[in-house]
């Protein structure tokens, strides 16, 4: 019998990827990645219009690109025949939400819209509908409604109501031409299969859907704005299916253009950094994934609904089938060591790096690695893109404290690694705090992949084990195990995602164990972090606060 | 009439230097820099005894060499004659001290001596003794003597009596051998006129001496070691010469080796940062100089003898006769910025600087010049090396706040700058609020030559008007100064540091003038700076100290 196949395909930032894998084995058999031809639409729509400061758009015709150039070249590769491909999941970033009109069509596709920033793609990052999202908050707090709970106690402008709201306030034009705004996701999920399929994960973490209490009420809505009253169940639908299920069947349109065959099992979309958790085989409660890149993501499975500080969400069916999926975050994590290296690294370094061959990251780890917990003096608060979990507040800002003339890159290098640490801590205190123990890390993404000096001080900082996802795709894996799910045992897939992951997902043998001793350094050095986190982040201290209003 | 000329010669920590100055004219006719064979001595002795951690010596024979080498290269370069010169200042680091026999013979220079550390001349920077300062301070503290008033509240590990009481502690044999201990500048005179002659401006501010109160009681240093009871009067002469007056007259010996006539007048020595109070022609109170250089002196006359919070010292007569001289400092200013350069500098900055064939701390100060007060979103504290004024702290340490992913160098370096200008702002403001106003900032040294930003800053961050002195060489051309009035008016001199001053000190043209709405800006940011001055200075959060303690 020939091999059984599924296809994720995952919809980054900057880019779209295609993977297939083998069903029974878990083998990623061929991948392939192609850049947004668009990229990110910062400044300037693609006919020159110029965007203000904070927006970040996408083409969605980039997408479909996606899929018809990404897929056949993976199907290539592999030599794989239509008939193998048993499912497709699809993995997308969120919020990232598109005006179209009933038919799906993005009003960024007519003629007549073309030129207006409104109707193109919000990406997730479009931070532009902060006014918005301040005002969300406050209608909500004063109506003494809880909803904001589930999310952190504040409404962030990267979701779905603050994007829309925004269109209203700035262009009613279009957004009364919009029949429908939809995620990126699930408008991808509607173009292969031709209907619409809410995902359960977008419209639980970035739709303020529940599955218990449902949307937000039309009274909210309506003191917002007048014309938002009746958005749910008319521009934004109603009907929501929780991950795992199957969406619908791959149109004969799209085959064609995909190089598939027709009728094959779409999966219902899943936000990207979720779907690392079945990626990386993490199924049950206590263990908590962190998806470490540019930012780090914390996602966590329970059977409890919980309140939790400064968690970004809590969703039912939210992550997988049967489970309330939590989701943390820190806003910068790769992104601050990035920063280090391009703006705070002298020559010597580089030289260094340069004549070995390494990159100036491997000599800084290297040189770090020989320091032990406290040696370097130093603390750091991790905020130089904000904080988005426990505090929650975008305005704070970066801190670094104990610096002498003898301090040394590598010092605060490693001081930068330690405090993201102790930010992660802080999450999993909170968590534990709540109810919702944690036992055990598990890490996936490119930081992960490369920097071992991090994991090891994440388990010294943490005191727990840490284990690495095998998959470096582990985004667009979750997704294809989901593709099984939605194709089913009788089409050769899984009936459920947990049962699909422990065959398709693994981990690497190497592991992190936490050193008692090293623990009990970073412990005494993690009081130090909580107390200026507390001074700087609970308002005792607004410098960072006032520091940004001067600036401007 | 042939041209009259005074010598100054400067004791550098590395090197020393001479300067022959017209006495009618102030002109700088010539000056010539040797560095000490020796250097500092801060890993091993010469003949390779190791030193400890904090440990920095200097060899006496170095000092001779620089009058041995400097003056008769002046001599030769001014094509001068001996008789043309009427007078020798010197100018030394301080508390530098040495441990001598009954005729001056450095116990160092003894061959049973020589492989003791304890036996050679402590430098300045030396911090070992810091223990026993420490037991200094308590047992004043205890006695409930005032004595450290004067000083700021806390006795410096850099000073005399810690120093000495080290040998006493550390190596008996060498106390007991020492007939005497002395200043190095005091110990250098002596070498020139054959007698000792002890400066009101070291003993002021190095040796507890007061003109009103004397010196130490017997009781109190008895307190600290019986040994000690009785050293002021025989280790330690009691004869102070006020700065001005003449300590005699140079040896035919000396005057061979240097090429000068016997019988010249030298001046009562000066610590070199004090010299260049006269050598900048600041002689009246209410104008506070600052020798900016690795460190910032601030130096300042008064009438009056108020207590100042964190003053480092205040002394009859130790800048000028006459007056109160009044110390304070910044234990690093220009060291941060070294640091800074050294550590923090990405590769870009340097390729820049090279391409451009400027340095690196041109290109940070051209770009940070652009940046107007607050546009960084960044605040630092400037205690890289510690606090010396205000709060007299030296475990205190460095901190920046505000970062984010898009700050870079030249803003954290302004910060830098801005964080040292505040500094002094505290400096200023302590003055004021013990009723000594200041109205007029006076600069020299390496850092105010070279750094137009660093003084546009100062000026913006004080609201004070800030002029530059014209010599690059004041603390030499202080030194002169004061050798002309050890000659005399009788002997073509002058009869007065002041009157010697008006006539051979000047300042540059440029002045730096604060600029309104600057100030108003900086004095916003001067707020947040305070409070995190007091937040982590005064005890509320005393983090920097048990990191310190951490890092061991």
């Amino acid at each position: 019998m020939a091999e059984r196949y599924a296809l994720g395909i995952d919809f980054g930032t900057e880019s779209g990827r295609a993977l297939l894998v083998n069903v029974e084995t878990g083998e990623e058999v061929a991948t392939y990645v192609h850049p947004y031809p668009h990229g990110v639409l910062d400044t300037a729509l693609p006919d020159g219009t110029p965007l203000e400061h904070d927006w970040a758009l996408q083409d969605p015709n980039d997408w479909i690109e996606i899929l018809t150039v990404t897929v056949p070249q993976v199907m290539r590769a592999a030599g794989a025949a239509p008939e193998q491909v048993i499912g497709i999941g699809v993995d997308f970033t969120s919020c990232t939400v598109l005006p179209v009109k009933q038919d799906g069509t993005p009003l960024c596709n007519l003629p007549q819209f073309k030129s207006r920033p409104h109707a193109w793609p919000k990406l997730w990052k479009h931070h532009a509908a902060q006014p918005e999202a301040d005002r969300i908050t406050q209608a909500i707090r004063q109506r003494g409604e809880t909803i904001l709970e589930r999310y952190g106690g504040k409404m962030s402008s990267e979701w779905i109501f603050p994007k829309i709201w925004q269109v209203l306030d700035e262009d009613e034009e279009i957004y009364d031409a919009a029949d429908r705004f939809i995620e990126g996701g699930d408008w991808i999920v509607e173009q292969l299969c031709g209907q619409e399929a809410r995902s359960s994960c977008m419209a639980g973490y970035k739709g303020m859907w529940d599955k218990e209490e449902g949307f937000p009420s039309p009274e909210l809505l309506k003191s917002l704005h007048p014309k938002l009253e009746n958005i749910v169940g008319t521009k934004l639908s109603k009907t929501i299916l929780p991950l795992g299920s199957k969406a619908g069947e791959l149109t004969a349109k799209m085959a064609e253009l995909m190089g598939l065959k027709a009728g094959t099992a779409v999966a219902v979309a899943i936000i990207d950094a979720h779907s690392a958790v079945p990626g990386s085989g993490v199924t049950e409660p206590g263990k908590m994934l962190m998806v470490m890149g540019t930012s780090t993501c914390h996602m966590l499975l329970s059977e409890k609904k919980m309140k939790v500080d400064g968690m970004c969400g809590c969703v039912r069916d939210g992550i997988l089938p049967g489970f309330y999926g939590y989701e943390a975050g820190q806003p910068a994590t790769g992104d601050i060591f990035a920063w280090f290296v391009e703006n705070c690294v002298p020559y010597p370094v580089y030289e260094e790096a340069n004549n070995r061959g390494v990159s100036v990251h491997y000599v800084l780890e290297e040189r770090a690695a020989r320091l032990a917990p406290g040696q370097s003096g130093l603390i750091a608060l991790d905020w130089w893109n904000g904080n988005r979990s426990v505090l929650v507040d975008a305005e704070l800002s970066g801190l670094m404290l104990g610096m002498t003339l003898t301090t040394r890159p590598e010092e605060m290098y490693l001081a930068l690694i330690e405090a993201t640490a102790f930010g992660t801590r802080k999450i999993i205190e909170a968590f534990a705090g709540s109810g919702i123990p944690i036992t055990e890390l598990f890490a996936c993404g490119g930081l992960a992949e490369r920097n071992k000096l991090l994991l090891r001080v994440y388990a010294n900082v943490t005191g727990l084990p840490i284990r690495i996802a095998q998959s470096p795709q582990t985004c667009a894996l979750g997704a294809a195990i989901l593709g099984t799910v939605a194709a089913g045992k009788a089409a050769g897939g899984y009936d459920t995602p947990q049962e699909a992951a422990a065959r398709m997902a693994r981990l690497k043998d190497e592991a992190y164990a936490p050193d008692a001793t090293a623990h009990q350094a970073y412990t005494d050095l993690y009081q130090e972090y909580t107390q200026l986190h507390d001074y700087f982040g609970r308002g005792t201290n607004d410098v960072m606060k006032r520091l940004r209003k001067m600036r401007g």
